[in-house]
């Protein structure tokens, strides 16, 4: 009940710290057959590397993922899909330092009075890195469900942010990609780097937004009452390190207008002229569009000094080192789109079960 | 793998629709030795019950618990506890006429699309009905963990809000319950009832948001990675029928800020000067206060003629009859607090197995 | 994690003490668009109902099981299925002088070890009155794989033994039920009635075992490596009271033989010429009979004075009072094969998410 | 829900074939502050190690694992613990004459069925090879409950068999570790040593039996109903290749017994006079010794012809290529003993959460 394993009928068990040799899980459910693109793999590591750019961590990893099993001339095989990657360019000696002191606004603290101890290197366990595995299993999910489409983009940077539904942008992926920072919108982007850049400067750290789209999805994937699609996709998406909030269709605003403003009136074909509810009713999809928007907060290490404590109760005067990205929003968007594609994923094989006419023959 | 369990070790199953012969469910895995107090889960279910007043459903039950097992002379035995809820007051022939029929922003549509059938009678499963179950266990919950306090309150209903934190309301269950909305501050409550009564009128709905604050919680409560403690509680919330959204600490607003305006120093003892984490770090608590808020949209049936269509692909009228809320939030508080209590117990049963030291004798 | 939900994608929790109000459970995860068949449910509850004949107890129990929610018309609706069943014919007084006494090979003490507390009354949830609702649970899922057979006899009792394999044995169901010890050997049967008669009336009990064979089964059932299908059936059986041993196709006999006189060739179709192998191979299915049988201690509780303790310490003197079952094995057939269906629905269902091309459209 | 997760707290995940790069697997819920002693896992690694002895394969693997996570300076973070085995001298060109062949009584067959795909180097998956991560975790588990002893040895092979009770052997390690077969009396040792290499010579295969014994076990542990401590061990023996039977207690022979032969009469101190029982009542231990027997179907790979048929419905001659071991039960002790301290471990954890009183401070 440890917290390590993610998923229902495709399921991910994880492993690995910031500076340990190697991190790594293992995918217990993928269906055989699946003939595996590990190009398409490799690029949406790339997507989360760090180094990609001069406004994220310069520690330089090639996040080349090797799989250890599972798989059969390229094609799954219905076994377990065991995969590694390992850490290269880890320094450890960054953080020695710290080894006894409680980072402001880290997991120092918890993960210290939860297990009585921590690995202290690069925050361990709890540093982003793990995501690494979640874009590995998320990218072989996507594979799977290839005709529905998951598409994440960064829609504000601290308080720049796109003033434009995502119908009225280009969500390409041509588009999105050419951008360092993921944002569709060139006119907003240039304003979120220049404010990065700026913030980067004085030693400070910017937190933002992502909005997800996903598009072609069939109607009837969800399982209520607990286990409905969009409770499950908050819960993966408030697993990513540094998200505060997480909200689908109109979301906190919506709670502002009255049940005539509100209603998504049906078209004659079951679609609806206007999409409030943000595609999903009772927990379970209704064929529009799913959107959602979940909040960052901003990078907790900060290249300024701060007053904190250490682990015997005195004061201590820290300040980053390290190689730290000023911003994670622009590598998060793989990592959205993963976790969305594993919840995804499971709700879609799961709802092959849910009538016993198709399940029967 | 369908979604009507939810917990890790206190798990709980239920059933039951809205106009069935009743509902229900089985806690397995409570601790034995637990002296119920009886009085006090009447209570919690009066808090969610209908015909509290006028702003709410008039629909007349009495809502009253039935045990049936895993409990002798009042005392819980480990063995698990069935209870069940007798359905006294449904009137199924109000919602004859939209046996065939989609309402709009309804499940109606999905449930038919995933399940190929479904039980049209006031929502079926589907209805907010079956959140009494919650209620039942939540308040078990409660008294498991009864040091630490789990205190609710509607936040905002449309645009009408709260312009305090949490820290500035007198959040004493007196002052919260003497208010029909559950509003502990009398002058927005003034507003928010006013705008109610004036929606009611031209047959209109509303949403709104409840904060929810967790006190007196000790630290290292979480189990990261993927179920980090604010990860499940939002997966709890977003599972409450209507709910579109859920930050914590500092959520949306968080996203704006930069590291070193967000960053919550510490005090000597390990508190924290301020707390924009919301008590929560790395998906385990450190403490602090938690406390998050979540956004409802307003009721979907409304008492005004809405264009709609049928599962035969005509289009149709459809006006609300039946006993519906102009607005959930005031009965919601206790259905928040059930979740977040079924929440807490899960990994504050958890957080006993997460040192060797603790365990081995 | 408390033991009382099996089951991965059918899933059932079940409550209820032998001298509560009543039992009962919840089917999470059946399909919708089920037309049950109740008169089969009842026939099947009638099968390990008390009072059939003179050799079970004569506790009398209408056992008429009602169901609360999940169906509508007779039609499963994917929703969970809840069901009761009222305690009619308990008599508790019989069990107070037993309140702070450890019956000999029951329950009593271990439930106080692990609880601290327990419900003397009938051996509470320990009894094996819980089945039924195993039962219940068991009939539905008979009814989604209704062309599978699953036949289960009485194969022994005490040391009469039948000495003829399964293939040998008129397995109808006409031949089984129409023996009150569901043994389908006249011959054999005759002796085992004597030998129940005779042992009853000294007060004393009898065990015995089961065999249960599952015919019309395809192949590529089974989820290796930790739950294979022989692996899971072994937990199924070892769940039901009083079970003390599992073995499949050549079971411990087999132990004895080479592997040149084990192996099973295969004919040029895929079937094998011989089925020591017992229909599984790796855990999974290969289209053979599945074929098992199961151990049975004698029923603890008898009609002899036994010397043992109580609860502070004395010893005491015990005798069996109430209303008991000298050898339980022909209630139990109906439990066995109830078992086995729940085993088998949940593979059947999950070998659908086996194969990529099966599911992608 | 594929079946390469076992456990319930102490949650091991493992991935790997044969013939592939490595096999490895994750350990999720191990508490943290551990003190691992590597030189017990490796020696329990040793003890399944092939090439042992003369009656076991000569493949030649060090079977040296190596730990990537969840450790700090020797000791358990609660991290997920991450393990790696490479193969090292797999000759997957043994294999490749049955790259389309289906062996006798091996599982080809049924994966190919399955997953319409097969690994057929060295039986991929399915051979028990994988049981090398079983170890590892389970020789983990050992450390965390060392107060509690478990012990295993081969008490038959063939129809060469212990006449005495466990009670009447010396169990000590050295005792049993200083017999290649692991068979703790001397006399029928040399007659299974014998069997055992008649037997290899003319090509053949034997099975065999293994008791387990478990002592020092304090009372209270298991969780009725469904997952009673014994079913779950019988799951648990059952998922390892080969195994056919599960008994525990009296066991089949139990069933032959009246009540009054097989009730274990209770000692004032709680304990009992005889242990027909096996130290579990109603699925809880009851603090006397656990034991239990399993039955091993002989090897199936035999170096002699037999007939088979290949995956395009053809006849073909196989016979036995590779190194293979003639009987495997003397490697099997140790992945008995894991598999057992897994199950141990698990109930062991969850008994911390069975009283109120125990866990509300």
């Amino acid at each position: 009940m440890a917290g390590n394993i993610f998923g229902k009928i495709f399921r991910i068990t994880t492993f690995g710290e910031s500076h340990g040799n190697s991190l790594g899980g293992i995918i217990d459910g993928c269906p055989a057959g699946l003939k595996l693109n590990f190009e398409k793999i490799q690029k949406e590591l790339n997507r989360r590397r760090p180094g990609q750019s001069s406004i994220v961590t310069q520690r330089n990893e090639p996040d080349q993922v090797n799989f250890l099993s599972g798989i059969l001339d390229g094609i799954t095989t219905g076994t377990p899909i065991g995969f590694i990657i390992y850490n290269k360019d880890h320094k450890s000696e960054d953080y020695k330092h710290i080894k006894n002191i409680y980072r402001p606004s880290h997991s120092d603290f918890t993960y210290e009075k939860k297990y009585g101890i921590r690995d202290y290197r690069g925050g361990g366990r709890s540093s982003a890195r793990e995501t690494i595995c979640r874009v590995v299993a998320g990218s072989i999910a996507k594979q799977l469900i290839k005709d529905i489409q998951i598409i994440s983009y960064v829609s504000s940077v601290g308080n720049i942010e796109i003033n434009k539904s995502y119908q009225d942008l280009d969500l390409s992926k041509k588009n999105i990609e050419k951008s360092p920072i993921r944002c569709p919108d060139i006119y907003t982007e240039k304003k979120m780097l220049s404010l990065i850049h700026k913030t980067k400067k004085i030693g400070d750290t910017l937190g933002g937004t992502i909005t997800c789209v996903i598009k072609n999805i069939s109607s009837g994937i969800g399982e209520p009452i607990f286990d409905k699609l969009h409770a499950e996709l908050a819960k993966a998406m408030l697993s990513i390190n540094a998200v505060k909030g997480f909200e689908y269709g109109s979301g906190f605003l919506g709670s502002k207008l009255t049940g005539s403003q509100h209603n998504d009136l049906f078209n004659i074909d079951g679609t609806t002229k206007t999409n409030l509810s943000g595609g999903i009713q009772g927990g379970i999809s209704n064929g529009m569009d799913i959107y959602f928007k979940i909040a960052f907060k901003p990078v907790a290490t900060i290249m300024k000094k701060q007053k904190t404590i250490d682990k015997y109760g005195n004061f201590s005067i820290i300040e980053g080192k390290g190689r730290h990205d000023p911003c994670v929003l622009p590598r998060a968007v793989s990592i959205v789109e993963s976790m969305t594609a594993l919840v995804i994923v499971d709700y879609w094989m799961l709802k092959k079960l849910s009538k016993y006419s198709e399940i029967k023959n």
